[in-house]
């Protein structure tokens, strides 16, 4: 295996910038480009994890840099190879002379994430703790961030290993009685069985399940914003976002693409969604924009339907009829905008106009900003999401959900197949599937293609 | 003094990145908030220059990353103080997470350069060394890393040390007369006195001189690119700059602003000044670009002056008088555009009339990139920047060549003073001076104001 190098801090200029080495040549690559300010200390004999000062020299004995050089030994490292690590000034110029002076030692440019693939391919940690170093490297809320330091801790595996040593103790009785299968013994208590194939079906339904959490911690929780054209959706949007990020005007069907962003609430990261305003309309990019608006309501969490008190739309009821449709499943809170444009006999009426509306309803004025904390409450209501503590072991990565589900539909078969009594050749190799998926996660089951699209979405240098 | 931390890699998300702790209580903040893996290895009593493994926890006992830590104890550091650097993973909110740590313990935000100015101050090293650090960290060319590396690793210093050790010297002597005065005596021999002054005057000046290479290195050469309107600069500058940076188009006047940007010939910077088009013309905005053009001749050491071969100036006379009186001592290059649009014939005519003028002529079409790489050979011949090798002593810096030339005044006042024969104390004060201002570039003579000058232009974590 080669021995590959990449600037490992973040681009750009910086005070100090760290070159990363590793592989099988990695002390032999620096240590002819580094002369040690005590000259006796070759890096060849440098001390594991001890650090020493001195130059790096190019070709023509110029000087390069002024840097420190750590020296890890394999299998005491990240990559679990030799590993040297340059720390030097954190210029551009002089991390790309540096780089380019190991690339002609014979060092290969590392892919993205190929240090932790190194890692894991040297049983430094399993498939979804490296998964979790790229969870961590971009988290940026606490809890996006506890998630990650969790998995990556093992924490998932664990839970993981579990599942897979009591499946393979209950295939092992299985496959046993195939052995004798002429004789008709068995060895697997069915009962049995069956109450340790549910216990498994609830863990991984548990971690599945959990996915809902993972997956809104990570990426927002998504809300979407609908309504009729010029509710104030835009207008609601720049005030939960604090800023001017749609374009706000008085002009019906202003807003025609979807706009995303992101907003923090008590901790809670919510992806809000505006929708072009939904009407009967001629205009066929309009009528797109409204078309989105129906998908983007399927994808949300949350739908906040938002309302003109001043001006309820004519076609009340085929709106509820649209919006109702594509909203089941949904928490939707009904917000009641311009309420500062009406009496409160008017409001009254409202209230009673829509009694029969099971969601919540809030009243508010966008511009003047009346009630918006309200609505930021009943938003971090309707989230329902719990604290994740330290030790909780929550799915947020797509491919371990997938993976789940797919153990969870095996494990399923198990018990069906328990139940109905066929026969153990069948029990087994839904055993062995469930297992199989179960171990796609952790990496005991893994291929080329799973591995480059995993690392590939790493940062360089990592 | 205050123990200081910062992150010392470039902002933003990279695989890893480094918090660097510096102060007498480094070590004991650290050690609050690091559990080492190998639990019976304190932080306290970590060798120094070592690393270990471990994480850092924050006040709810929670991890917040597994980081690598390496202990330097004073003055074997880079500050001279007790450092420990904090290689953590790379993304934002676990650098801010540690750092807000580190703050909580006691730790001072260190302020740009602060890591720099301390070792300074505890004399790691020089005034104009630490500038060169972050000269090095600025550098994006083979020559200013070169001119960078050589001021950092003391060769100015050395140059500096020496005159300034002749200069005490020499002073000494004469103020021994002072104590003697009454006596009449002449310790020091005039006449060698005269020698060492000129010796040393000519060192200044050598050193002072240097700085128009050094500025060029750094800053890149300045060109204007001046001219009637409409002859097609704009289009020449998008050629040089291989970029669309300056907006072209047919109508006279387009350029107002004046344009600068870089670009890198063989290694040389230049820095392009596309200037509005001289004209008589009653537009009040595009008279005051027209001025500005007037300056940047000034300020220019090489002038492309851009002829359009098709329809030379009515004015011409005018125009070589406004262009001529500006450009005295500069290189002027005469570049007759749009070569492709005239025959052989007209061309000799052409060459004819400039017969006279004595700069270098170019005949080019930027449009069609006809000899534009002639006009690049001759800008770099008209450079005329010695290579600089490893070693040579080149002033870069605008601060050090105030202080040389300051330094340059005293001594010629000595030796005006030596010829006029004035008196020892006279004498005395002048080589005094010519110290102070050498003493200022290393830092033997500093103040508050100066230093915080210098360490203010520098990154945050350096």
């Amino acid at each position: 295996m080669s021995t590959i190098t990449a600037i490992s801090t973040a681009p750009g200029i910086g005070g100090i910038a760290v070159i990363r080495v590793s592989g099988k040549d990695a002390v032999k690559h620096c240590n002819t480009i580094f002369i040690p300010k005590k000259k006796t200390l070759s890096l060849l004999l440098q001390e594991p994890n001890t650090v020493s000062f001195g130059s790096i020299v190019n070709l023509k004995n110029e000087t390069i840099d002024e840097v420190l050089v750590i020296v890890f030994r394999a299998p005491h490292s990240f990559t679990g190879e030799d590993v040297v690590e340059i720390s030097c000034h954190g210029s551009a110029y002089v991390q790309q002379q540096i780089l380019q002076l190991l690339l002609q030692q014979g060092c290969a440019l590392a892919k993205p994430g190929e240090f932790t693939q190194r890692a894991f391919l040297n049983g430094k940690m399993d498939l979804s703790q490296a998964e979790a170093v790229a969870d961590l490297i971009a988290s940026t809320s606490a809890a996006s961030h506890r998630m990650a330091m969790n998995q990556m801790r093992g924490g998932f595996s664990n839970e993981l290993l579990k599942l897979r040593t009591q499946l393979l103790n209950f295939v092992s009785l299985v496959e046993l009685e195939l052995d004798f299968n002429e004789e008709d013994v068995e060895f697997a208590d069915r009962t049995q069985l069956k109450s340790l194939a549910t216990t498994i079906e609830r863990l991984i339904l548990k971690l599945s399940d959990s996915f809902r959490i993972g997956n809104a911690l990570k990426n927002g929780i998504p809300v979407a914003l609908v309504g009729e054209t010029n509710v104030g959706k835009s207008t609601l949007l720049n005030v939960l976002l604090n800023e001017e990020k749609a374009i706000v005007s008085d002009i019906h069907g202003t807003t025609r693409d979807v706009i995303e962003d992101s907003v923090n609430i008590n901790g809670i990261t919510f992806r809000f969604i505006d929708t072009a305003g939904i009407r009967d309309t001629k205009d066929k990019i309009e009528n797109m924009g409204i078309e989105r608006t129906y998908q983007k309501i399927e994808q949300a969490s949350i739908v906040l339907w938002i309302l003109d008190c001043t001006q309820l739309s004519e076609h009340m009821e085929w709106l509820t009829d649209r919006i109702a449709k594509r909203a089941t499943g949904k928490k939707v809170i009904l917000v009641f905008n311009k309420i500062d444009k009406i009496t409160e006999d008017e409001r009254d009426v409202l209230t009673q106009m829509f009694e029969q509306f099971e969601g919540e309803r809030i009243y508010i004025s966008a511009r003047e900003r009346i009630n918006t904390d309200g609505l930021q409450n009943a938003l971090v209501a309707a989230a329902q999401l719990p604290e994740i503590n330290p030790g909780d072991v929550v799915v947020s990565n797509i491919r371990h959900y997938e993976a789940l589900q797919n153990a969870h539909s095996s494990i399923c078969r198990v018990i069906d197949g328990l139940d109905s009594g066929i026969s153990g050749d069948f029990l087994s190799q839904d055993i062995r599937e469930c297992m199989h998926f179960l171990g796609e996660i952790t990496g005991q089951i893994s291929n080329d293609e799973i591995l480059g699209n995993i690392f590939g979405k790493f940062c360089i240098g990592k």
